[in-house]
């Protein structure tokens, strides 16, 4: 294991010019200002990242991987990513495409705290994917989002979460709709013996995330919903570090796409399976790639091994496939995920038919024959 | 002015694709579901975005206008850029190149509490361009950052602020540093009469934002630096919200790069002039178009514009343009801007001599000739 951070660059320029851009990234990246003016040794020889290995890929691609000394981290989420890729956001045509984190970095994070074999135990569900939905849509009312939550817990869904918009509007306040939705809930699971756990959404201004979520909490949700590329992957962390243990965490996809570009960036497995995973995130909605947005097969498998392959001591997340998954086809679309996985299905599920009931029965036989 | 938002979306799609398009916006960002399923009058009349407009631009390049219910917003940060750039970031070929944001939305924004005539009061200086400078490279000691502070207080500099690699480094501590800069500066003051203010850089941890916070204060500085693309807009508004009026609030450019791709995210005055206005920023850093980033002449004049042009009561900010900024030719250049701007030059007031103090008045004498 790497005692530095090592960091594969994707440059999209010439073989005149990579040399040259490397160089530039090592330096903007730490010293921000030209090597000649650096007096002092130690920073020379320590503090500038260094250009370990340049290949070409394509004609305009090159791979350029630089180490940095892992104490520039100061071992924190934002000067990490302000050394990952604050300034060098402003470059063109450059992408990052892997991070290696050393353990005397990774050992500052919690990681996700119930994680998938947390989340099965309360779901007491061993040998299939998990099935969720979203409530839909915003400007529905409380009263008919409880419904909606009462028939799909009766079908038997293992999670429900907010549609990612409902916020705490004068149309759908979010402590009624928490209440609501958990007495619809709490009701079916009596009917049925079978668990639902409830993620409401929880959004706004920050003086008023730990109010939402203790409230949540007090009404026995399993877990919330936040979006890390909104409010801030380190305040994200701080708010599961705070209530670990206590609900499940739920990243939503929410402005993640700014990362994502061609040639610009950061890979999909580093935004929506490493991050999120530090932060402490135990579920990561990303987009399945049947869906309706442009995201490729390789993406979402190198996402969903980013969720839970090794990452020094921490547990593995739950990758959460969403953004237009069918009913249709999931027993077929699932399997490229492995069963430790949550299928999320919001609109489909609803236009089956009428009886949202039916639909989830219908979902479920979908994934165990 | 308007009771709605409209946002201006540039699609890079094709006279065929653009109306579905512009639809497909419309509903993903409100209902997120097939328009056919939603059940409610109210929610098909009320929620889903309105496209008010569509006109081609090039070939390939549409504008597209739409509105939106102001209460989707739940009249706070986060839920407003779910609406704005939420689920689209993960569109191809989106890009929003305006926003108008109705009074009954800005109302709940406090914006900048000192900006620029209150910057200029504290420096009693009121008709040339301001002058910063940064203290770098990191991995410079403590005793060195506070000389380089006192040779540019004595010089008669304006603003220092540190480099925003500068946090609480075991090689280099953020109380340590806050004290012998503080120090240095009053030392100077006494000796010229002169104010100086500094900015130390506040990273880390959520936790212990606030606490660095108070003790910058207790030391006496000018202002601190936020980096509000990396903590989340709203936690910086927060912190503003928090510590208003008693000192400046820079903010810093990092990270803002990904939203700046030619056909997705927003335009620049939007992320570099009105969003941070909106959080409360005092100054904001961005890009000079003469610099090392690539950056537009035009980008640079309509974020001068964002920062102090009428956005309902909201104060004007302070267009902080620096990245590459020259101290050989900064006497043509500042002009562009107008003298209501803070001129930041890092790399290039180092290098023209050892002397900083000489290479402060030969700045001040580009200014004031």
């Amino acid at each position: 294991m790497s005692k530095e951070f090592i960091f594969t660059y994707q440059l999209h320029t010439t073989e005149q010019e990579v040399g040259r851009m490397a160089k530039s990234i090592a330096i903007e990246q730490t010293i921000e200002m030209p090597e000649h003016l650096v007096t002092d040794e130690w920073v020379r020889d320590t503090i500038i990242g260094k250009v370990i290995s340049t290949s070409q890929k394509a004609e305009d691609i090159f791979e350029v991987k630089a180490s940095y000394y892992v104490e520039i981290s100061d071992y924190q989420f934002p000067q990490f990513l302000n050394l990952l890729y604050g300034n060098i956001s402003l470059y063109d045509g450059v992408k990052i495409t892997n991070i290696e984190l050393p353990d005397s970095f990774l050992k500052h994070f919690k990681g996700p705290r119930i994680g998938i074999d947390g989340i099965r135990n309360k779901l007491k569900t061993y040998d299939r994917p998990l099935m969720a939905t979203a409530l839909k849509p915003i400007g529905t009312s409380v009263a008919k989002l409880a419904d909606f939550c009462y028939q799909f817990a009766a079908g038997g869904i293992d999670m429900i979460k907010d549609d990612h918009s409902l916020a705490d509007h004068s149309f759908c306040r979010f402590e009624e709709r928490v209440r609501a939705c958990m007495q619809s809930i709490e009701k079916a699971e009596k009917e049925t013996g079978k668990r639902t756990l409830y993620f409401p959404n929880v959004t706004g201004r920050v003086e008023r995330l730990e109010k939402q979520i203790e409230f949540a909490i007090d009404q026995g949700v399993g877990g919330i919903i936040l979006h890390p590329f909104i409010i801030g992957l380190d305040l994200a962390r701080y708010l599961i570090d705070e209530y670990a243990g206590k609900i499940c965490f739920m990243g939503h996809l929410s402005m993640s796409g700014v990362f994502l570009q061609k040639h610009h960036g950061l890979a999909p497995h580093i935004v929506l399976g490493t991050l999120p995973r530090l932060a402490g995130f135990d579920a990561i909605i990303f987009p399945h790639y049947g869906g309706r947005f442009k995201f490729s097969k390789e993406s979402c498998v190198s996402i969903t091994e980013a969720c839970r392959n090794k990452l020094g001591s921490l547990n593995s997340g739950i990758p959460m496939p969403a953004g237009g998954m069918n009913l249709e086809n999931v027993d077929q679309e699932w399997q490229i995920y492995g069963k430790d996985v949550v299928l999320l299905i919001g609109g489909s599920l609803y236009g089956r038919s009428p009886d949202l009931k039916a639909n989830v029965e219908c979902f479920q036989k979908k994934l165990t024959t």
